[in-house]
């Protein structure tokens, strides 16, 4: 009988760095869990983003309130190439791993990190997600700024994370209860206790190789921890 | 003395598959592009858009002169992080090889052939960086769809492209004087004598490995014809 291989949930925050999902991060993730023979799912939060950035001039055009600011779900699914789910939808039985990619949409549209900081809440069903995949016993994974959301979430449990080696942010997660471990760019800390697995990326990383690099770790150290 | 490495230019026509650039296929040429230990730079036309797709429903959110369309230079820079450049000042000169990514934009915004099929026009500026490119000697890779655009500049030379095995695409494309050669998911079609070079990718491909190897193998091809 053939041994049923993992699925992967990946929670995207939107499109391009400045306001949504790191489209680089989250295209190595998926590219990453397919090489590895599995499957994935995306998601995102059916919500309006907290800003939209011009990428080419690094102005905002639209905040939260306005005609013309964007929909975290409609601009999500152009890196998912229409093939996306209300997060709402999302149910922790039906995946192995759930991965969260970086780029500000993680502080500013799955949690407000990046205007709270350590105050900061995290998007309700964003919440109830990763709650149910703690609780399920998912493995957890998280690319370049997305690990302060599962401080925000997770961090009550004293999870061990890395968001590279800024030490403001340390601070900041460490009132959230997580402990922030240093790793350079492609590296990857695994926190074994609690099946969550993160690495720095653009947080570090100077090249898209590097990306590429630290998303096949991610999800090799990911694929360790599930057990199939 | 060390042997200068080949740079690309990289040719995007917004921001996901439905309106713009397609994400997979064009991340996978800049990180094949690295990979290979070489330099991009992104460039695109700084145009409106020929429409905006809600990318989550496929539904029309706005056409050419609305006031909520988007503009082909801000959406392709989410994919370049920023680091992308107005097509007016590509200078060939500066470049061994230039690349365009498919998606719908490449028959919507980089030309009208989406529209217009054989008929078509190619944007101005596009159609001067091809000239420039190809008068220039650099070698040409294109994706996808993306090689129509080739068709409608340089097919006048009788060049050989690849558009996957869409014979009615083919029929198009014979009437702009090129030549339709089938090929796989990840194959290339190398015209050696023009020094152009195509590949399907989601013309065919049912998987985002398949993109990476079909970007590969272009650029890989690419580098054989260029001299360095």
């Amino acid at each position: 009988m053939q041994e049923q291989l993992p699925k992967f949930a990946i929670v995207l925050s939107g499109c391009g760095v400045f306001d949504g999902s790191e489209i680089h991060e989250s295209v190595c993730a998926m590219l990453a869990v397919e090489q590895s023979g599995c499957q994935y799912q995306c998601f995102a939060p059916n919500t309006w983003q907290a800003r939209t950035i011009d990428h080419f001039t690094g102005q905002a055009t639209a905040i939260a309130g306005d005609e013309d600011n964007r929909n975290v779900l409609a601009e999500s699914a152009r890196i998912a190439r229409g093939n996306i789910k209300d997060l709402s939808e999302f149910k922790a039985k039906d995946f192995d791993a759930i991965i969260l990619p970086g780029g500000f949409g993680a502080a500013l549209n799955l949690s407000d990190f990046g205007i709270k900081g350590a105050e900061c809440d995290a998007n309700t069903e964003v919440k109830r997600a990763l709650e149910e995949a703690y609780s399920e016993g998912l493995v957890i994974g998280a690319m370049c700024i997305a690990p302060v959301v599962l401080a925000k979430v997770l961090g009550k449990n004293n999870i061990h994370i890395t968001i590279g080696n800024d030490k403001n942010l340390a601070v900041g997660l460490k009132k959230m209860g997580a402990v922030a471990e240093e790793r350079d760019a492609t590296g990857v800390c695994v926190d074994i206790e609690h099946k969550i697995v993160t690495t720095p990326c653009y947080m570090l990383a100077t090249s898209l190789p590097q990306i590429y690099e630290g998303a096949r770790n991610l999800v090799d150290k990911m694929l360790e921890l599930i057990d199939y």
